[in-house]
């Protein structure tokens, strides 16, 4: 946790406490215990902190009682660019799941959809972890790891065709288009600073039908040279590569 | 399992089977299970398989017994280039150890060194997967992930200080030498084409004294922008904009 994400609700009103500053937050939960016990914050240590969706900057612990901890916060920096990106991520398994929507989000992917393919085990939609409220976990442990405040938005669409036919041509206008697929000529390039729409299928990748309806959509295949990684570690790999100025 | 890694135990010898031939390998355990519950392979498939810092190439399956299988192999392709590269990796925690080892693997680094900083705590040297087989283990998952055969050699270093003034000189001779450091003016380098040896450090980073001694040792701290990075997640990204022709 490099950054304690801070949420409207966290702050005092003066309504409700009128002796205390309207820049004074209290926390409890999670966020108390890792201040508590990883940064062993005590009355007057400055931390990291940043308002969900807004700016960041810091704030003085002016009070630790049992179970809360407020403090005072003052936000004046810009969190980091977003990444120029719109990520299309065949569902992986719900393990997989977690750690890339943590690390898509600590790289600064804003837009992920989680679309089905061939390959994508039709167990995985059924899994919990794809609940609205876990997928915003997810993302804001990435957030915390990656010191930004902008919340990814994410989407699920459960049916391949109908997403690529009807939707994907609007979502990917006027943006480059590539798909990560291990058996092609184009190796993946590099630094393109321009709008990106980037398409990585499941384990086992993409099959070909799918791969067509993609270039049928103005997809580019791209690869990542002989070696094959899964998709946790294809994902940063790419954006990488693809962005190394970001 | 991208790649079932045979190593030269697993050939039958004419001496013990004279009726079979000497390109025959018969595997059982864990290659077995996973050829026939995730392959689901059967007499007549084609399998690719690699021998232990050998060739790559084909197997055919031409017996299936209870607890074993018998290959019939054909080896004729080089394994993918390995990165020019030695990475100085400070501890990590055993979790994300094994899972840095896997992937730095399946990125193609051949030469690690795992060394102690102040913030890695004590207790991580401690950790069974410290173990040479277990460390081992770690790196056959990453070659049969990325379809490599070529075992990265890895050391252990639990002294930073006679480790950094005694041995990194000769190790990093006559390469790019880069700290990654996420205090410093120097974005890292891309695409830099040359032999390199990059050290990476554990949570929260080298302390000013560590980086200050890496330095005097010709070493040049480079960032990854302003996103604090999980050390799984730097290290593809670093790797990938060092070396993304790889």
């Amino acid at each position: 946790m490099n950054l304690i994400l801070l949420e409207p609700g966290d702050f005092l009103s003066s309504d409700s406490a009128p002796d205390i500053a309207p820049d004074t937050v209290r926390i409890s939960g999670r966020r108390y215990q890792h201040i508590i016990e990883v940064h062993r914050a005590e009355v007057g240590d400055t931390l990291r902190v940043g308002l969900l969706n807004g700016l960041i900057g810091d704030g003085e612990v002016i009070e630790h009682r049992e179970g809360h901890i407020a403090l005072q916060v003052s936000l004046k920096r810009e969190s980091p660019a977003p990444l120029p990106l719109t990520l299309i991520l065949a569902l992986p398994r719900p393990k997989m799941l977690k750690r890339t929507l943590q690390n898509a989000t600590a790289l600064g992917a804003k837009k992920i959809y989680l679309i089905n393919a061939y390959r994508v085990e039709k167990s995985y939609w059924q899994s919990p972890w794809l609940a609205a409220s876990k997928l915003r976990e997810q993302c804001v442990l990435g957030l915390e790891q990656a010191v930004d405040t902008q919340m990814p938005e994410i989407q699920l669409r459960k049916r391949f065709k109908p997403f690529v036919e009807d939707e994907l041509p609007t979502i990917a206008a006027d943006s480059r288009k590539l798909v990560a697929h291990p058996v092609t000529e184009q190796p993946c390039p590099v630094d393109i600073r321009q709008q990106t729409t980037l398409a990585i299928g499941p384990e086992g990748g993409f099959i070909p039908y799918e791969v067509e309806k993609l270039q049928e959509a103005g997809f580019e295949s791209v690869h990542l040279g002989p070696r094959i990684l899964r998709v946790e570690t294809a994902l940063p790999v790419l954006l990488s590569r693809l962005f190394p100025s970001n």
